[in-house]
């Protein structure tokens, strides 16, 4: 409406100006294409007064979504519940306090609160730092916990590829000082039982440690202040040829170029403990103490992984450095491959879908001591699976239900109504999943119809003859066949035909 | 800090003008009192620079609280699905336009969030708008499904009472055209199910119509125009008694005595049908059109609900009216009561639980030709109910478990990290919930200890005798019996012993 408003008013301007100024005619013309320009951006704006729709990177979830978005959050619960975690839950906004310092350059895509008097408040951006926050409150040392929740990012949508600006995150964490990688190595455990559970297609799990990157870029001679700027300049190379990050670099990082050709050649590499083992014993990299923690933490690492006989799919790779700024050792993200088979080329990545590491100072900002509590997460990116499992269920034949019903409670003869709300009465208080339609007098035909469109698989149906005998018609909806239940053992035989086999 | 700014100018200022104006004493004193209360109001926002909290009228949730608030979710989860609901979902903020416009005086308790461009959104405030905008912008003429989510309300929360500004809803709405009142009578069902399998101790649905209530203001002599800020009067019956609504109404609404009194016979009417067919008798109300559609309809009902064989806990209240400005037909309200067994009063309410009605309007309002989809729905408001489940779990001796691990991989001597890694992931990989400590040497003793904290049932030990010996031992955490079980019939041993008698 202000802009309307602002329209007219710059159209009143535009016709007394030309009046005044006895304008030439070309003058004319340019202050008319002008206000039909004007004219063309308002648009709809000055006829309809509302937009049907939800907000922009959002949406809403049907029915059958729904059932779909269940069985993944099944299969994730499920294999978190197998690893002993415990469940927690927090509120969906922050003290806008809590967030600040936490994102680096991220931070500007926080969803802020207007500020309505009392607390200035922020959307959550993830689920770690809330988890932090929650630990640091409540001087909790030691959990392994899970927490399934949205998130929200200021971020360009791209709702096609997943990307959202309201999406679901499913994290999962281990909080507490022990020995090395043990937690760090179950992490990488859960990301692959997930992703293999959930059937998408094949996967590679790609590990490094910000340290080893830290020791990296000390040895390739990047000065101490450019190490978290050149470390997201690393992080694009997913996305970015080396060419093109070497650019950005030497450009607007400031990097000479010696330094940035000796990064190159070490983000290239990639492999399992051999390459490990190879690193250990580079010239340079060995004579950094942080390098050769980290170093020796990722072969313990790979020797875990190796006992859960998972590391078929896990690769140490030099060029993953992830964005955040809270991460201080291990670090790995999940991407799903496409095999291409014609050609001899290395699998192409199509999205992250997994990824986590180790954060072990971000406690200790929230406690008023600094009391650090050591932690390592990892956490699921529903919104691709989730994108990736809806075409697999389009592109098969599979007919999905989106309700459990047990059984229509109908009527072939009319004036029952009565008789459908007292049977459906006792199997309701029997724990029998029913439906029935809210007519007075539906016909049979459209009850049986409303099976076969929602797949309930039985029809109670009531008729005066089965009133008088006390039964009551059983119809399979999938077979036609009909049989007479006596009404004191319809609930048994609903159960009895609908317990899966 | 600039509240601490602020006092620090403050101060400079009153000492340089008790400087300049070579101030009295008792003016000194004076000055430096104003200055220590300020000083005093300041607090601690001068030292530490941030409060570990969470916002306002929030909280976190514990392991142990979830797993509470997971119980009651099922229980009513299972509920909605007996009653063959689909699931919805919807984000958590809307256009802050579909949301104008809906919810009358308590549209002020509506979170904004901060325009930082693009589009002006706001925190849902029910589960309600967002249905209604759900099905206009999908066309949906016709769908039963539920959903549960949090919404939000800048209210002056009590959360020792359950009140909070972000909260759960748990909703069921039936949408359609439908003949009269019969899914208006499942939502009854509903809510007196849910509340009944809850254990909750006694309760009491109100049930009332907007149009009763209109038919009412119009023959007691209420003006239209004052229709809708009487009924809120009304709806503060169950917070305040008779005498102040009436003041409220004769002196903020500016109602005539007469009027007021005519209404305050009515609002003491509650009952049965009996009430129902008295009213019908009535000879102002009968000659009210909508006052007699509504009491039709109320007769209806009352006919389903005995079919239903619930009208013991129902009762038709003409003081009911709800504050939501979108209900059109039949309203109720559920209420725990507390039967003070001593006196022979009336049972005293402690609350509202659920809540709901019918709201035939509301699609239209979003839908750009007025399409009109009837609907009507039941909410159950969980918070209350959680803190009482919280006590009543408090005050029994229950111990609640909050994870489903089964078995504990263990080692009694040192040097065997690899053996439980190795067993653990076997038995990951074969479905069961198994943890170990994360220690390379833990004590035998707080590995069971851990068991016996957190409710862990079995300890699987590897020890070296047992490794040579192809078998592992089992222990029974409650009876300490140990058994040696053969490696590969563990996984079949474990599912045995803790599978659900």
């Amino acid at each position: 409406m202000a802009a309307a408003a602002a329209a007219v008013q710059a159209q009143a301007d535009a016709v007394r100006r030309l009046k005044q100024e006895q304008a030439e005619p070309d003058e004319i013309a340019k202050e008319v294409a002008k206000l039909l320009e004007m004219k063309a951006q308002l648009g709809d704006e000055g006829k309809s007064k509302f937009v049907l729709k939800t907000p922009k990177g959002t949406r809403d979830y049907s029915p059958k979504q729904m059932a779909i978005r269940e069985r993944v959050f099944n299969a994730i619960i499920t294999c978190f519940k197998r690893h002993g975690a415990e469940v927690i839950d927090t509120p969906v906004f922050e003290l806008k306090e809590t967030l600040t310092g936490k994102y680096g350059e991220d931070s500007k895509l926080i969803y802020d609160l207007k500020d309505q008097g009392g607390e200035l408040l922020s959307l959550r951006y993830d689920l770690t730092v809330p988890f932090a926050r929650y630990l640091a409150m409540n001087k909790i040392t030691n959990i392994k916990r899970y927490h399934i929740a949205k998130v929200y990012r200021r971020d360009n949508p791209a709702m096609t590829r997943g990307r959202y600006r309201e999406f679901y995150q499913c994290d999962f964490d281990i909080a507490g000082h022990f020995d090395p990688m043990i937690p760090d190595a179950e992490c990488l455990k859960i990301a692959h039982e997930i992703l293999s559970e959930l059937q998408l297609g094949d996967f590679l799990i790609k590990v490094n440690d910000r340290r080893i990157l830290d020791g990296m870029f000390a040895v390739c001679g990047v000065p101490d202040s450019k190490f978290r700027t050149i470390c997201s300049s690393v992080d694009k190379l997913d996305k970015m040829p080396w060419e093109d990050v070497r650019s950005e670099m030497l450009g607007e990082k400031g990097l000479s170029p010696e330094a940035a050709n000796r990064i190159g050649e070490y983000v290239q590499l990639h492999g399992g403990l051999e390459l490990i083992e190879q690193l250990l014993q580079d010239p340079k990299l060995s004579q950094n103490q942080l390098a050769k923690e980290g170093l020796g933490d990722m072969k313990l690492l790979f020797e875990y992984l190796t006992l859960f006989g998972i590391t078929g799919k896990i690769s140490f790779d030099l060029s993953l450095a992830r964005g955040l700024d809270y991460y201080t050792g291990v670090i790995f993200e999940a991407v799903l491959v496409q095999q291409e088979n014609n050609h001899e080329e290395e699998p192409v990545s199509v999205g992250s879908v997994a990824g986590g590491g180790r954060y072990d100072g971000l406690v200790g900002m929230f406690d008023p001591k600094g009391r650090r509590v050591p932690c390592v997460g990892v956490s699921i990116g529903i919104e691709r699976i989730f994108s990736i499992m809806e075409q697999k269920v389009e592109a098969s034949a599979e007919k999905i239900r989106t309700t459990e019903t047990q059984v229509l409670v109908a009527s072939a003869q009319k004036k029952l109504l009565e008789e459908r709300l007292k049977l459906i009465s006792e199997l309701w208080d029997a724990g029998i999943k029913a439906e029935m339609l809210y007519k007075k007098n539906p016909k049979l035909l459209n009850q049986l119809q409303y099976c076969e469109d929602t797949g309930i698989p039985l029809v109670a149906i009531v008729g005066e003859q089965e009133l008088k005998d006390g039964v009551v018609k059983l119809r399979v909806v999938a077979t036609r066949e009909e049989v007479d239940v006596r009404r004191e053992s319809l609930v048994e035989e609903i159960k009895t035909r609908t317990s899966p086999s």
